[in-house]
């Protein structure tokens, strides 16, 4: 950690400075230049986080060396991190296409659906079982009659399934229906729900919050990853931005971004981060040539009936020609399209 | 509701529009414009969101007329909503001073700032026993032994306690507690959480997430309202911005804005917001001046040994001086600063 | 345009706004709902802007029907606007790619570049001459001497050149020395400057202010537009985020979104959004499969030495392998990738 | 400035970096980590731009240790800077309101407004002639007539004037006609008229553009400084946000923020930053409080038929009740209001 001193700085507060650095256990480093004194802190940077320094007297500004999190980062496991979910290869060289309605909301509707997404060459199967909504006055989901009705015919077309956890509470019976437990973007920090889903041993889907960079969002995987649980995917599905013509404004270039800093698998969902149908194909298109590991989409049978996010979600037939235009793309920057058995 | 179809809508797809409309229950208004065809929906807005008819074919946009909260809504009720936390006016043309540590990090250092505060004009107490962070090896707070020090300590100097609960399981204890209940920026959407906040007899002291329009604020707010708890206080601290020398870019004039379309009483943090000390007392005047009815504001005897968010805690000599230029400001606009007994 | 009133917008109230369409010669139409009046004003939207009832006293919000644009909206002229700058098919199913140095800082840079983007595959050559720096300090540009290598290397090497006016007064120069004419982000809404190119015979290549709304790009394309000019090419180069660790935040759902709306080719430009050479190549694909018409990238033969934008100029060999990479997904999105002579 | 190295950065490119520090004149130092290797470069930071290493072979990231102004900083220039207008004092402890319609749209609007302000206890007059305006359809200003009745409406009532210039070329005649040159947002880094003016002897009134960060802000000052004009006023109008229900996001704690590093003083535009009439006179009162030294606001004797930018501009009564407002405010933060003669 670098501590820069402001050019105005007594010697007292440059010995203040030091003093703390060794009181932390670490190695301090002054050198004076013409303008400003500058200090290095050698040591552990766990034991040294900027707001130690940067409310002293005397400080100008405080630059960490190292990343905040660890077992996020490439410094720690320079290669991908790969794993299974059912027969799906997920990370890596793989790409994974994951389709589903935005909400389950009968078993016809998710089973329709399902066969079709599975047609068209989906390798897994979301839905929503519990659904946060803006409004309190919105469907809310289904609950567990859902998680059953995504278990059974998860199984029955041979997918695996990706449902959303809400509450903390609710963890247990997500756990006993579903293969990968999603945190959604308004959780991205519910810190006590990460930490409870990094003791499970199921895979999760980590969004990222429209709010958070890119750091925040890697130190949210980490409290996933420093609890045990290793097999985080992380998905970008839109930050907030100033355009009012979609809901948010899809960060593609944090997929290279994320993949040069850190071994997690990064998928993409332009369906939430466009909020119109019409912007979910190409955006899913960009988003594997960008080298995304994922795609999650949205499909409903019926998407002008459906009962949360009509706008966004594809017709099965949309989404089966947009398959069909993401094969050659994949194959052109090296990915392996994931297939259902 | 108006829904304006593209001007190369057919036919068919106006009538659709309009079967759409009659078979929620409501009635169609149709006016064909020499450049677009534009359809009224009258009768009750809740049955008809915008997303039931974005997504239809032919469909260029739809504009809701009325919003999408009741009970946080001016129209449902036009006098400010006041209330009183034990002695203390919250509301209307009161203006109540919140201040406090971050972090409750001992009896000791809660003590210390609690008298002082008293002291110099606060009119209730802050500190924090569990702590949402960004990074899951940094300080999370004292947990229950926090919370024994918060109810003492307010009891000791006579303020009414205001503490965050981040965990839905944690609301039992926390009630038990505390007199305000604070929900987190990060939390503004657990709609669980918000949910079960709203059947409780406590006040609740609501945050802007920074990625939040002021619609979603307040559709937060009405989660609460729905499930009967009134009391309600929502608290500004600063929307994300690409500023990079603060931590978030403090909405001022959300004050005003929420202000005009809500009864509900409007609060400012300027201490998370802008993240530094120097930056505290300039904001808390003007969000006074901008019309606030409350600031809250971060105050630690050692700031620069503060175990959370030192860089932007007060001393309380600051703290003092804050409160001496504040009250002419508060005069000058018509607001009365609630003191202690 | 359809005006809403306030609910407890008084009879005068409405009378007043209904008086004020007539007086702009337009047809007022009231319908009065339970809780709204609201008030369409039908006739020509140009002479309704919503800032004419948006102040006056009961009005609640305005919205208009129509967009501000017209000449550069599909409504005016549906099919893609499509037009050859030299041999250079751009617009419609056209992809072009223009490459070449942020700055020409040498007749040697230049060339030694050009050449390589050339048999590499580029259709454009792209040079700056007069270079807008935020810094005063910083190298300002070759001028005349950079126009004159410009011109003299494009008519070697047998490709169009492109280059950025920042003064209006230096107009008449670059006009004889290039074949495009661009306007740089910072001077999207210089709308003098875009008045006087839009009565040149020369195209344009507009870029997208960060800060801009589609709809205010679209407006800036129009000033150029109305004037008589109609070759006008729309770039996305970045627009302002939060994210801390890339210059801007590529908005590559915009190129979709503007081709929703509007007949005139869109481009992509990675180096300046990304600012980082290890984005560029990613997001140049990922623009092309997202459907753009054309990507500019900086290619400069020793990036480490040159006097502006050094880490985002891809290698010569960089930019030969981003266009191997490039046709397979041009070709999966039907394009056809243009190609020099 | 320092250069931190990538964890796998090897010996060469180490000694690479050392020796282009070398190159530029200034002298290396090279401090080994057990994760990073940080080269520090000493000497004067205006040879050693960030780019200049950023683009390096093993180069991690590179942190300016200098701002990149100078002479807008208070490290060259500690105390603020005060000058007079006509009779008006303008920076340190003063406080200046200027006001005025957004457009002169003839001699007996802006006669009326003039007149009005001036009583009401504004100490500056401004009024565009030329107007920047999103659409070419829109209302572009009188020109030099407008001018001539800025002029003479001017000293009429005995008070300096404040136009903006949108086009260099228009200079020569602004300058006859004006006291104070206004830069606007959209052209803040229209380098070459800022170069221009700052050969100029008339104070600047420069106005951040929605999109800059206060560096790029200070940056634009620094081109007028460093060309000998040393009378420049920033003004903070709001900053690009998300919020759809104003214009833009006042960014309020810019105030104190650029008053602790430049010496500048430091206006605020609530008009433009709002929109909206019923959010300026709170948001000019907490600009006083937060420490600006001035306003400048909109006033219009007939807002609802303005030819531009109505719903934004006070009445001359609205305006009127603002000055009593302001006046405790000021004097509670030790700003001197200053009165016409």
């Amino acid at each position: 950690m670098i501590i820069v001193m402001q050019g105005k700085a007594g010697e007292g507060q440059v010995v203040a400075v030091v003093h703390r650095i060794v009181d932390l256990g670490l190695k301090p480093h002054v050198s004076k230049g013409e303008f400003r004194t500058i200090i290095g802190a050698i040591g552990d940077e766990s034991l040294m986080r900027p707001e130690f320094f940067a409310g002293m007297a005397g400080v100008e500004s405080v630059m960490p060396i190292m990343k905040p999190y660890k077992l996020a980062s490439r410094d720690f496991h320079a290669e991908d991190t790969v794993f299974r979910i059912g027969g799906v290869k997920v990370g890596g060289t793989a790409l994974a296409v994951i389709a589903g309605p935005c909400g389950i909301e009968s078993a016809e509707q998710f089973r329709e659906t399902a066969l079709a997404v599975r047609k068209a060459g989906a390798a897994m199967l979301r839905g929503g079982a519990f659904k946060p909504r803006t409004s309190p006055y919105a469907f809310q989901g289904m609950g567990e009659e859902g998680l059953k009705i995504l278990q059974a015919v998860g199984a029955e077309v041979g997918l695996p399934t990706v449902t959303e956890v809400v509450d903390v509470r609710d963890l247990d019976l997500v756990v006993r229906y579903a293969d990968v437990l999603q945190v959604g973007a308004r959780n991205m920090q519910n810190f006590r729900l990460l930490a409870e889903i990094g003791r499970l041993p199921k895979p999760v889907f980590l969004k990222r919050n429209p709010a958070a960079t890119i750091e925040e969002f890697l130190m949210s995987a980490e409290y996933i990853l420093s609890e045990g649980n290793r097999n985080v995917i992380l998905c970008e599905r839109g930050v907030r931005g100033f355009e009012k013509t979609t809901r948010y404004t899809l960060d593609l270039s944090a997929v290279p971004n994320i993949q040069g800093v850190s071994h997690l698998p990064v998928f993409v969902d332009p369906s939430h981060a466009t909020g119109r149908r019409e912007l979910v194909v190409p955006m899913a298109l960009a988003a594997v040539a960008a080298g995304a590991q994922g795609v999650m989409v949205e499909v409903h049978p019926h998407p002008e009936k459906a009962l949360s996010d009509g706008p966004q979600q594809l017709t099965p037939e949309a989404f089966a020609v947009m398959m069909k235009e993401l094969a050659p793309i994949a194959q052109a920057v090296g990915r392996e399209l994931q297939k259902p058995k």
